[in-house]
């Protein structure tokens, strides 16, 4: 990056505004006119007003949703804190190209459009057609031992979520959905949430995609060696990211803040996108008001992490999976919030009563 | 109904078997060659399964998911137990006509075909293209005073349920929904179910569309009333229909009853319809393997429905409006379950590493 121009993490950063409060008392107005018992729709209506107020329109819009599903690696699986081998990320990201994966049928069935990015994965890939090349490094370092990554690197990875987010918003999408595929990443995100909250790591960390006493009390482990290790230079969201992060974590956090300044709701799905989340917001606190809880994670750190975001998950399906699979079912619950505020007849255009009219029925 | 051949129910009933454990076990069997790790697509996986075992096949059908909604009267608002006047049923009617409420976007929005049934409403209704009419009369009795409907005419607005849910099978309707439209039901509702569980109206009885203290204390003490007329003769499940009933409670159990004697998941709404899916268990208690519970409702006598039938809603998004507005949500939920299940690849076919394999990264 010229040290004379402006970073693109730093013009992102320049455009960024809040959601519009006007357009928000707006949206709750409209609401109370549509055919329903006031409130009736419940977090449909709480979803449709803020959709209503980040794109500053009482017809806000929500075609072309598109999932954009970041892959990267993990030096920290040094440190056995996953059931799977690495070298499964790349033949998931495989599994993506090929349509096979759970995302991809979820995606299918809800007409979700999914760009998938390689940002950082350790092994090498083909040439494939539906995947996104955009490798910074392949895999982080272990972070227990070292940083995981320069902070050039951190925001090059920072920088690709942008691109890619705002080359969703060019292509069409007026909502975005953020996921991610990287072995060992619960462990990373656990990291990023035991520095963002102060807690200790046994209270931030889970058993991720399954795993057992041993394994979990090893994660905890490397969590404690590493904020031990850093916690001295975790000075800025920046060199959070590039201390303890992950580079789809990195990209996912772009990809908020470009959503933000493109003023477009982002979805955002389980314990690993949310930490995303949570770093992008430590970059500007506005960015809160363009995110979206898709999807509740057994993970104790996530359910932390949106308290102090004030939101609470749409979708507790008990779902653990990541790819994104949580953020594309809260998609569509967005795109049913946003048809019924925009579709929906008024009290006065449908003839129907409302329930200051005077009952019939009247009791003596 | 001649008495002579068997009436439209009790052939139906006996059509009815039990849910298939045989393909639930194969079901459980593929979820685990499936490239994610066990159990990690949750309550996806939960429902995927029933609807193999349901249909008895590993490709379980979503195709043409339609929600039926049953549109009627109660007698009983002439005790004041709505905020609504009665005559916002036909007016709600007219407005599902026009695809103006509710639930016409979220069906639209998620592509779910939508049948509209006046089953009994009270109020006269110009002809409606878009509106099955099917009334069996206009409008229940006041069930505080006298049966709220004849046994006869119960059964028959139980048949035009299984004729609906019929018909949308025949146009190739693989999974159904089931909702309501009645100023006055949660009422009605809360009778069944104080009926059914034996617990005083006050445990079962909420604000509905939002009665106040008043309005809420008159609907328990019709309800008390009507159990106190009522239980002496509340010995069937069509005597509780006639009695406590509601022409669209019981075509929603005549519907509960055909999708189970065809073997089609039947998704159910909110309090109301899950009222009539209890009668239908009622009927038959192999009907509870083919429903499946939709959206939470905020009035209390839900949960202690589903709590005897051992099930749990898949949605909660603090909705209370009825139409089937949860039902269509949780339907587009079962079809994305049934998609990853169906169109996902399994380890061996994608060449991913399944947990069992070897870590490269084992540690020491």
């Amino acid at each position: 990056m010229s040290s004379n121009s402006p970073s693109k993490l730093d013009r992102v950063l320049s455009e960024i505004t809040g959601v519009d409060s006007a357009w928000q008392a707006e949206a709750e107005r409209r609401q109370r006119s549509l055919t329903k018992p006031p409130g009736s729709l419940g977090r449909l209506e709480e979803i449709a007003n803020r959709c209503a107020a980040i794109q500053r329109t009482l017809l806000p819009r929500v075609s072309r949703p598109t999932l954009l599903l970041f892959a990267g690696d993990h030096g920290v699986c040094q440190e056995a804190v996953s059931p799977y081998p690495q070298s499964v990320t790349a033949q998931m990201v495989v599994n993506f190209q090929n349509g096979g994966a759970a995302v991809n049928a979820l995606a299918r069935a809800n007409q979700i459009d999914l760009r998938v990015v390689d940002v950082g994965v350790a092994n090498d890939l083909p040439s494939l057609s539906n995947v996104v090349c955009r490798r910074v490094r392949s895999g982080t370092k272990n972070f227990c031992v070292e940083p995981a990554m320069t902070p050039n690197e951190a925001e090059m990875a920072v920088s690709v979520g942008i691109e890619e987010a705002e080359a969703a918003c060019e292509s069409g999408a007026w909502i975005l959905g953020i996921g991610e595929m990287g072995i060992g990443n619960t462990t990373v995100a656990a990291a990023l949430t035991a520095a963002l909250t102060g807690l200790p790591a046994a209270r931030v960390s889970g058993r991720g995609t399954g795993a057992d006493d041993n394994c979990l009390a090893r994660k905890v482990q490397a969590i404690d060696r590493a904020i031990s290790l850093h916690e001295k230079h975790l000075t800025s969201p920046l060199s959070l990211l590039a201390r303890l992060g992950g580079l789809e974590i990195a990209a996912m956090c772009g990809a908020c803040l470009a959503g933000a300044a493109r003023r477009r709701p982002v979805v955002i799905d389980g314990f690993i996108a949310t930490a995303a989340a949570a770093l992008a917001v430590e970059f500007d606190r506005r960015v809160a008001g363009y995110l979206i809880a898709g999807h509740h994670s057994p993970e104790p750190g996530q359910a932390l992490l949106w308290e102090r975001l004030g939101q609470r998950p749409l979708l507790d399906l008990q779902m653990r999976l990541g790819e994104g699979t949580g953020a594309v079912l809260a998609m569509t619950l967005v795109r049913s919030a946003v048809a019924a505020f925009t579709e929906m007849a008024t009290f006065e255009s449908a003839g129907v009563s409302d329930r200051e009219s005077a009952p019939e029925t009247a009791h003596p």
